[in-house]
């Protein structure tokens, strides 16, 4: 057996972050989606519009499509205009409104020749075939133009734009049916570990079901990624090599890790041969044994066996690097203010993160240790508690990042 | 033709918030999913552990099994400790600790018998086939006990927990597969309008392009629903009618609605008949004309047809109604603190939501007018403007709610 040492390469977390987002590059491969599909994805070409919108002069407002100046006065004396025809929204009309007449008009209709306004419904009553205007209007009143919005050939979603659902109407508002997207980055997670079990299998003395994976997968989906969720690996030498080059034909690997220094080394030996190791420990708590290489040019991470450190470490490293090879905004996390539930008192020296419970504004810490079900099956969020923290008095005001 | 006539109706925004939540009922049904998409979900049963978590009183660190006694002093003199054995990771060694001996045990395993401690690695010397050991543990030290995190038949997750990453990490942990949740609200979409036709059709002339439902769809889709993309109805009793009975078959009906009075008074006169309309416009702006009914307990929202009126009334009052149905948390909305980019003068009289596109930490307003494409293609996110705002002063500080 190796000899067991200590971590080495320990580094603090913002070089760590650093080292990560250096070494992970945005994806280039586009594909082709359905635009019902699109929301969440990011743009891989600029988006022009083939046509004006509108599309033609349109009314703005359901009424009457008049001559402006037949209205001018009518707050004072009475306007009387004659009704010459209906408008229904979808229908273009041929009907010509001549001085002293009008036509009844729908939202959204284009506009009949002659018309330069429309008199709402509202300031109108009817009088036989007759309407009365009880406002006056300006030319080009409650009217849309063409192209007003968006001129033909604009160019109207960049290429890179994060495609929410408001900007998927747009692409609908431009008749597209297909988009052209970045693919999702691909990911290799391969548990690891002698000890561990896939969920569903016997448990035989000793061994525990792999956690860590799961986890990887929901927390790496919901980021943009497309998961390949390997079957678990021994931690020996050639399994894990065998493994390892299996994963380093996706875009990154993620080894969700036994926990036992010994093991760490073992990866730390295998990357050193294939490729290299850019560090091995960071200074943070729960977390310190996470390990980050480079292959090929493909990023491999070492998460820490433990599921609460692997989780809180899949958010702090991982996320951020998919989120950036997935060039997803950078800006993401949801977070609230509450108080905190009972005092804090620090005593790692290292940067902390505190699983806690929500019960309105109140939040309930619930880090037992980082091997504990229950931290992680209570959290709703965590705190950061900084290297320099002494205390954090009950009821002093925090703000929890979400783990959702 | 009907009368066109203004909204009656008119409710606040706190006021048709009530209504609609009133009306609309969490799902009962509920469903089996493997735990890998279980995310995201509801929990639809308690889960409760069928084994003790440790199964086993278990190693906390790489180190020695000692019994503790044998340490006390070591820091002051030299206690060395004969090594009997190596427990590697997933073993079960039935080696006895004894008197004077330890067994090197990795991080995981289970404490070999007659041990009571382990020696982390860090305190520990190697010399030949005696280990040195240089700080004392007390009896317990570095070792997880049998159910410490989990007692056999403790409830871990309770029926109704939202399943984040962590939690369906815990569901692994349990060794389960698959889990019962809350099924999805099933949603009908039904754009509605004479002008509206499909993306990828041909536009004749006074047609545009149906939007609304590829928004609702998106947005819906995000917040747990199930969505049926209906064709597109045209805007008359009969087609409606249709349109809505089917529509009736699926948990809520969403018409996305035409833009114009009289198309809305022929989806209330339907409701009416079919039903009760519980508002009829709404004294927000945009997206007044919005109505709301119920058919044989089925909640039907009329949506604005202008795009960015219906989008952002999707946000205020569909979100949070299918959010209650699918039983997910209620606060979910993500803000950000921004500096407004222009001094707005507020004139409305109603509540008002401005969307806004976020460069740095400026909100840059975006809105033209509920019509408009672009206002939509560059919203990030929107500002509330409250009924009684006179101004705000360009670089006052506002509080964007993201459209993400």
């Amino acid at each position: 057996m190796r000899e067991m040492e200590p971590f080495k390469l320990l580094v603090s977390q913002e070089k760590a972050e650093e080292i990560v987002l250096e070494n992970c590059t945005p994806i280039e491969d586009t594909e082709s989606v359905k635009i019902e599909a699109s929301a969440g994805r990011v743009l891989a070409v600029d988006v022009r519009a083939d046509r004006s919108v509108p599309p033609f002069d349109r009314s703005a407002m359901d009424g009457y499509a008049v001559i402006a100046k037949d209205t001018f006065g009518a707050d004072t004396k009475e306007v009387l205009l004659r009704l010459d025809g209906v408008i229904h929204a979808g229908e273009v009309s041929d009907v010509r409104v001549s001085g002293g007449r009008c036509i009844q008009i729908a939202t959204g209709s284009p506009l009949p020749e002659g018309a330069d306004s429309v008199v709402m419904v509202e300031y109108t009553e009817k009088r036989g075939d007759e309407i009365l205007i009880t406002r006056p209007v300006y030319p080009g009143a409650n009217v849309s133009n063409k192209g007003e919005d968006i001129v033909e050939g604009d160019v109207v979603l960049e290429k890179g734009t994060f495609l929410t659902p408001a900007k998927t109407g747009t692409l609908a508002a431009l008749g597209l049916t297909e988009i052209e997207v970045y693919s999702k980055p691909r990911v290799a997670v391969i548990p690891t570990g002698k000890e561990i079990v896939s969920p569903g299998e016997q448990l035989a003395p000793g061994q525990i079901y792999d956690i860590n994976s799961y986890t990887l997968l929901t927390v790496l989906e919901k980021h943009g990624v497309s998961v390949e969720q390997f079957p678990v690996a021994a931690d020996e030498i050639e399994t894990l090599k065998e493994a390892l080059t299996q994963g380093l034909e996706y875009d990154m690997v993620v080894l969700s890790g036994g926990s036992s220094v010994g093991e760490k080394d073992l990866l730390a030996g295998i990357l050193t041969e294939l490729g290299e190791v850019l560090f091995h420990g960071v200074q943070i708590k729960p977390g310190k044994p996470t390990l980050f290489g480079i292959v090929n040019n493909t990023p491999v991470f070492g998460m820490p066996g433990y599921p609460t450190s692997c989780l809180s470490n899949a958010y702090i490293f991982l996320v951020p690097a998919v989120r950036k090879m997935a060039r997803l905004p950078s800006v993401y996390e949801r977070t609230v203010t509450a108080k905190i539930g009972k005092r804090i008192v620090s005593s790692s020296g290292r940067r902390q993160f505190l699983t806690v419970r929500l019960e309105g504004d109140v939040a309930h810490p619930v880090y037992k240790h980082s091997g504990a079900i229950t931290s992680m099956a209570q959290a709703d969020g965590y705190v950061i508690l900084p290297v320099n923290l002494d205390v954090i008095e009950e009821g002093e005001s925090i703000e929890v990042i979400l783990l959702d």
